[in-house]
């Protein structure tokens, strides 16, 4: 028996401001250790029970992805979402997908932001659930709880699906509930819901028909529609935009007389705060965990986490210090689910870095702003060995390439000039330029604009090898 | 009647780090509004009281004085010590200068780093002090205590010098004391030892010939020695260093019997820890306060300072979060005193942060670091109108410099060309060169320096207008 993973990693989770942002949500930030939790739900994967993952995300992280997979050294279906619907529409996509294959395919929908310590009871449970689904279920892992969170969803279970069985029934899925009710599901013997199902491809088709016919048909349509761009396979957005919002729990998973649940003890956590983060950090004797340039003095139960400045704490308690090249975040560990009505409200503000990170991650590379003035932008530029930017002219600005590492191969007007290493280039204002990396190395260069006008939006592109002209 | 101020500013106060360091201490840092409190000091004494005063620092400063005065369009007469001595040594220095025009001059020695809220009520009670002076007595202001300080040395105060008087006599000076005995003090009515002394010159030439002779004669020998630099007037290193290191209050003021006080009710403050600058600050109904970016949730008394980079607070009360470019301070308000521990501690790491601010000033402008990789660095360089650096070469390191701002006169071995605004030039390893900004406006330009090492100690000085070579 195989299974086929689904991993819905779309979300635009920003709980963990300021790592994440819109630009790069949580899934794909390395939260803990070195790799994002998107990663090492791929590398979960590479167990021979299942196949080639399929990811469905938003079309703004598709460059973000490959390179993450690229990183790692793994390869994916990569499936599209030109807009958000929530996750009932993309497991419908998923479903139809299967079906394509083969209609008794067993699908396991999973969730891209989600960590587990017992990777092996994951399989384990993984296989249990599969055999269920195979017997027409859909199953749900159900999670012991360590705490009576108030942050989950909770599943009350029911008989064994077979005699003696572990697979239990699913009497109900319940809503997140207060601190009393928490308290009681505990005590009930209640599971955490964590977002994860499997299921048959036919039997997942026939629930969606007839709870959430909608949402299928649009997800056909999506599909029949659907373009490949390059790697990619891009919904057609004017028939996926006519799928109702909404989650799969709402869709189907609260109606079906088919849900089952296997309980599951494996270090799940959905690490959806700060807090949550801090509790999976190795801590010292004094509770405290620092990743990065940190110092903590008389204090407790703190977590630094910083990048490229020193961080210092001195005498603040149970507090959580974030970091990054343009924001600071202070947060009471006890108030770790407030960070998202903190983002809200700068974005309300719109201020930049609730959407952006100074580093800008391209198909190419990436550019990180490292300098600013009223009439000048100054760029660091990484281009990946064999990539290319667009063919480009701006309007309001010229351009100072230095090369400091690499060899940059560099196309202005009818010329096309290599450039290397302590080698400089300018490009007045209106020339028609590309830049690319012919080498074997990264090509790194420090780009200075001067002009009056020195948006983003200053850009023609004339052609482009990631289809964005 | 005239009297003649002396600013001592050679302190290195690091307590209100990451703001204050070594390279720029708290006198020279805007901590209330927009001046440093050695800027507000200078503007006090425009009163016509006042002679223009003599600005006595470590030569380390000598720029960034120059520079604060230019800021506010006012001059002093600026004596630099070759090493650091304590104050002893430099009220000798400053009472010496005082006798070479008169013996009776009526000095004032003011420390550059507090703050008075009343200006007029500060000069009323230097007119008392000067009065009691020119009688003989030497006076220091007695600051009415808001509170039981334990972080203040007391005055002891005797009967009025004059039947009636407000000037009293100085029972004695006691030391810092613990919290029960700071209460003891407060309701004998002892005042605080705000460090500023007003006495004749001849007065406190004799009081030093008693009790503190080898600094008189250090003194006046470093004076005798001293050579003129541009427009400082710098202490012979030998004889100076010759002077035993102590405070004014230990060499003089404990043992003379000449020691008056003037009662002073004027808002004084010596800002000496963060908790000082949130007290002096304006706050909101919640008694937060934000100086440049930050937002504060859910939280009582914060205290957010972030320039650049964007600063927030959840939850966290009694907080103080200072923001830098190249660090972050979150202290508990009330272990205020605790930084220059922490501060120590950097330094024993050998931590840049703890020395260094990443903006360098110097005599002709300042650089500051924008990028660094290991083989190239990034510089944003502002040279004042008709300001040059000096005639020099590097070994290790090319130089590409990308004009943003203004017009650069470069020097490159036998030739002089002007470089404007958007255009760039090349300084190959070795090369010659100078720098100069030949303009009426600043001089803004991007340096990037590309070689295997990339130290500043790499700089072959052949010629300096500001005597560095």
């Amino acid at each position: 028996m195989k299974i086929l993973p689904i991993i819905m990693c779309g979300g635009s989770g920003t709980r963990v401001w300021p790592e994440s942002r819109e630009s790069r949500p949580k899934q794909f930030i390395p939260l803990l250790g070195s790799r994002s939790t998107f990663q090492t739900a791929i590398e979960t994967l590479t167990d021979p029970l299942f196949e080639t993952p399929i990811v469905i995300s938003n079309q703004d992280y598709r460059f973000l992805i490959a390179e993450q997979l690229q990183e790692i050294g793994r390869s994916a279906h990569i499936v599209l979402e030109p807009l958000r619907r929530d996750s009932g529409p993309a497991v419908a996509v998923g479903t139809e997908l299967a079906m394509e294959t083969d209609p008794k395919t067993i699908v396991a929908v999973l969730a891209a932001d989600h960590t587990l310590r017992d990777r092996g009871g994951f399989i384990a449970s993984c296989r249990e659930a599969a055999a269920a689904a195979a017997g027409g279920h859909i199953v749900t892992l159900g999670i012991k709880p360590k705490e009576p969170a108030t942050g989950y969803g909770y599943i009350k279970t029911g008989k064994a699906v077979v005699d003696n069985g572990t697979v239990l029934k699913v009497e109900a899925f319940v809503e997140k509930p207060d601190a009393p009710t928490a308290a009681a599901y505990v005590a009930a013997g209640h599971l955490w819901n964590a977002g994860n199902f499997f299921f048959r491809a036919d039997i997942m088709e026939e629930e969606l028909r007839r709870f959430a016919p909608a949402i299928l048909e649009a997800a056909c349509d999506a599909l029949a529609k659907a373009r490949r761009d390059l790697d990619f396979l891009l919904l057609d957005k004017e028939a996926f935009a006519r799928a109702p919002k909404i989650s799969i729990d709402y869709a189907v998973m609260e109606h079906t007389q088919r849900a089952a649940v296997v309980p599951a003890d494996i270090g799940w956590s959905d690490v959806g705060t700060w807090a949550a983060v801090c509790e999976l950090s190795q801590r010292d004797a004094n509770g405290n965990s620092v990743r990065g340039h940190g110092v903590v003095m008389d204090a407790r139960n703190v977590h630094i986490r910083s990048d490229e400045n020193l961080t210092t704490v001195v005498g603040v308690d149970n507090v959580v210090v974030v970091t990054t090249e343009d924001a600071v975040l202070v947060l009471d560990r006890a108030h770790g689910d407030k960070v998202k009505q903190l983002v809200d409200r700068l974005k309300s503000e719109n201020r930049r870095e609730a959407f952006e990170h100074k580093r800008s991650h391209r198909p190419w590379g990436y550019y990180q702003s490292v300098d600013r003035g009223s009439r000048y932008h100054v760029k660091r530029i990484v281009v990946k060995p064999g990539a290319r930017l667009s063919l480009q002219k701006h309007l309001h600005r010229a351009e100072h390439w230095i090369v400091v590492r690499g060899t940059a191969e560099v196309t202005r007007n009818d010329d096309v000039v290599l450039v290397h290493e302590n080698e400089s280039i300018y490009l007045p204002i209106g020339t028609i330029h590309r830049l690319a990396n012919p080498g074997k190395i990264d090509l790194e260069l420090i780009e200075v604009q001067t002009g009056s006008y020195l948006g983003e939006d200053d850009i023609v592109r004339l052609e482009d090898v990631y289809n964005r002209v």
